[in-house]
């Protein structure tokens, strides 16, 4: 392949400064497991952006976060309240069920969103011993469907949870997508909406391939590091990861990547809703496109430009920006989308 | 921590090569999850090293190559036989427990080394539905001990576990210096002997960290792709993992850093075994040497190299080289040992 | 409570001629685990019913029968396509995920019923290793929902499942119910229709507590003895538990006991039906009828007579019969509950 | 087979009292799973024998039992200490490691018991996450051996286990053996000496099939329910276990039959040992006695009387005897033991 790729935002590769970090961390002998300085200094940036009460767990990826986050809260008879849509319960294969035991109960979820009216509903059984017992609220930010939670809708499912006797993870594989689109900083999706557990997405935002989970209700944080090593989480050379998380939390790294990919996904959806034969489904919030496509441009295509198709059945197309999508990459790709679909209308 | 550790292999930074090959993977997008042309190279240079009939996973790390691997070859009431000293037995945290809900049947190993003799001893209850069944035996090579296994002696482990209907699986975490010291080539260790899967190490061979599940009874590599992604193993941006790989893979500088890291060690053990004070274990045959040192010895020492004690009954120490560690790191601290220790006895 | 409950088969006691051949079991010493002549007669008398391939295995309850009988087919990262409604869904408290690790994709389905095109759709991501793989349809006849398959309708499940590498499960909690319903044998629910493992319920047909995983899929049977112990489903006085089963299943008990609560639960829903307040909302085809009734009529029947609410939302009860039932106890509820319901409506 | 049976107390049938209060508890409709009046009664006198801090939990078999009431006290990452010869480590078929996900750190116990050297020594690792947290003691009572903790011994090992963060967990599957062997009565083997959760075993007392799991510490009761539920071990017509539970626990039978399965080990040891080629090897404190044999006179003996073998290697085999051993039964066999054992020294 050359050039860009609308398919994923883990097409890309990673941000000069970012690789820069990676190289220059490659100095003399370290300590092995995260007790290296570099790997304190993550920790300690990243509780300052998620606040005092923030301990920071560096994994491998999204699914590794997800995973030993939701240990920390769940046991195996509990149960995980999220979106059908949600990576957890369908790009995980099968990762939460296999490891902490327990049932994720999924809910149709306009928009890839949970509201407290659809948590409720799902929420059922308490105390009765045939059925699971709903311990976890998990949402995503910004969400598979490149939608985002507003912060109010965040207050309300964790003032839920908790009143509840509930938790709320966060699945923050596009935290920073999220942030940028909503005006704030990261720790405004943390501890002051509420959330108990998120994960911190950063290989999306521009990295190599680093994760980190930040515990923010302080008494999950324990059996962290024991979890993180025998969900199989734990780097020997954590310094060449933690040196990423670094460059991309410092002098504003990650809002500028994830700016540059929200805008592109705008740009994007701006240059083709309304086109002949193209319809953009999902408000753009993020830096993902979804739009309904017939499936014979979908496969003219997409020979030509890396994609996805969403729904087989709808024809419902998805296509991501990221921090490396060029204007031209946009340009081009509208103007043959515009072209294609515009014939076959 | 400036200057050298002897404390793991895994101290150590990246070679030079390595982390060459990292930057210049990041050219474009590629597709992620594998589907790129460096993951593509991977595997057929891990091919061409195992040979034919072997297919190659790239994974995070080895308590992830391990998991991944003997979870391909065990059920849930089967039994994993290994050395108590063994790394999935004593530094996995339960991860083997976990993932794959069997037992370790843990036998005391002289060495850290199996025979067939301690094998079939740990063979027992076959068909009794109250025991678990073992399965597959686990070795390391090189071992825990810094000890490595001859062919002759895999054989003989393989022909046992393959006449009685079980596997042969190979914690491979430092296969390079079993390689080297046994004057082999890599393919040699592997279905040659007899071997159904192993895990290849890279991190602490020079590589930032990479390591691969290698698959050498092709019956068993069909849910390999699904337990590496289930059990949180699989990268999204893999080109960087795989770049790794193909650097320590190719024009043999696999072999190269293991022959110097060997080679360390037996000049570590020459300058002190015999000193006052200082009495060398075990066979030193790979990149560790094992000694009984003086608590107080240990200490003194401790404040200025880092090392670990390896069992604190018996005051036995342990001291790893590497890649990474020069002539110069050697005689120094060889000096110092045997001041230290001199001055003590 | 005095007299007769609608609220579960499983709150009768156990039949007279049952608690006979359990107390005709007790002479003398004999083999535990299983290895006695009463479990061995079982045995033969399942085999008689359904067919020379079938291999059964005694456990404690339907539960376990489930969860040992999926464990056969199914490895952690399969899937197992089941209704919304369905027991192992939502009435075992996790335990499918907790004992395989795998997760359940489950279906709306009308009525409790999988049809093929609800099975299809649920059936995607098959070869992608982010997606669990769907490797077996379960289905409960009768279902949790009072209603029946049909063999045709079995036998289009099964060949859809066999024709895609899947296994066909039957949760035969109530098979006997089913048998009589569609005036079948209990071999006609199995093999025949191309079922590979059922559960065989026993307690809610008359017996203290028994049930059988019946595999008919031979090349199924071999890890059941170990999935069963592992399982902690393995009885070791088995003979009192085997005794029922053969008392059961010997001169037709199985069938005069199910035939009898259907018929009760028939004669219950004619006596109701189209009265005023009350709609019966599903086919009565086994021994439970499903009804719409006014909160507060139910409320006050539960105070004299033991029923459960199905569905808080709707206003739906489930009544259910037993072999216990007898028709006053019928006469006596109908005749209440159509005094209450017409002096509220 | 006719006559007895020296080969299991769970070849024996079940007590006449016991047998009579199953038959008597089937009275009309109940409600299932436990809220029925008779499990209400088992719940009240267990309550009765271990002080008024124990919630007890009716279970369908030891191996659930133990498995379930570990479960409270257990998380995955963390390590449950037991004996060798434990139930638990070798005769569960890994259900312990399957269920909870946790790894059984086995020590060579001589006489199958535990010591606070022996625990202490295997206590290690604690804080680094490389290695499984210490969390359980399991201790076996009466043993896998036949041998017998003194209170001053449990006490011992719970004051450690509490030391240092522990729980004691005692596998009681021949509780009533121990409490008999030492002249206590049940409560004293409980809170009295610092146990938190035990196995309460009925089965081979004298019962048909079934164990409690009696919670001492509070703190570990909120969960049973949903662990119990979860692990398969929640028996529908519950009425019919408790039952059984109730007899034994009335008017000490519990006592009565252990006392009498203990005088009859006493019997056969002092018939036999010292006779020649028969050498009694373990003190014989409950209701077991091992001894060595010639291979030769042991399968001769088989022939007539079923015992196993415990150890292959040295000749080594197990006698049990049980509430319905005669001294008949005892006196014939010791006949025939001497004069096999006789004639081939």
């Amino acid at each position: 392949m050359t050039g860009t790729s609308f398919g994923s935002d883990n097409h890309a590769g990673v941000h000069p400064d970012v690789l820069a970090a990676v190289v220059e961390a490659n100095a003399g002998a370290v300590p092995a497991y995260g007790d290296d300085p570099v790997t304190a200094e993550a920790e300690r940036i990243l509780r300052q952006h998620f606040g005092a009460s923030a301990t920071s767990f560096v994994v491998f990826n999204g699914t590794g976060a997800n995973v030993v986050g939701l240990q920390a809260m769940t046991r195996s008879f509990e149960g995980i309240i999220c979106a059908e849509s949600a990576h957890i319960n369908v790009d995980e294969c099968g990762a939460p069920e296999k490891l902490i035991g327990a049932k994720l109960v999924d809910v149709a979820a306009p928009g890839g969103k949970l509201t407290v009216d659809l948590v409720d509903a799902a929420r059922w059984g308490i105390g009765d011993e045939h059925h699971v017992q709903a311990k976890v609220v998990s949402i995503t930010q910004s969400t598979e469907l490149g939608t985002v939670y507003s912060l109010e809708e965040i207050r309300a499912l964790s003032g839920y949870a908790h009143e509840h006797g509930m938790y709320l993870h966060l699945d923050g594989a596009r935290i920073a997508n999220a942030a940028v689109s909503l005006g704030v900083d990261l720790g405004d999706l943390g501890a002051a909406v509420g959330v108990d557990v998120l994960s911190f997405g950063a290989t999306k935002n521009g990295a190599m391939g680093v994760e980190a989970v930040v515990v923010l209700d302080p008494g999950l944080a324990t059996s962290m590091r024991f979890l993180r090593k025998q969900s199989m989480q734990l780097a020997s050379k954590m310094r060449f990861m933690s040196a990423q998380l670094v460059a991309l939390l410092s002098d504003d790294l990650w809002r500028r990547n994830a700016a540059h990919a929200n805008a592109m996904a705008v740009r994007l959806a701006a240059a083709v809703d309304g086109a002949p034969g193209v319809v953009v489904t999902d408000p753009v919030q993020a830096n993902a496109v979804f739009a309904l496509l017939d499936p014979a441009v979908t496969a003219t295509l997409q020979q030509e430009f890396p994609f996805y198709v969403w729904n087989e059945a709808t024809g419902q197309v998805r296509w991501m920006t990221s921090w490396a999508t060029t204007e031209a990459d946009v340009d081009v790709f509208a103007a043959r989308i515009r072209e294609v679909a515009g014939a076959s209308s």
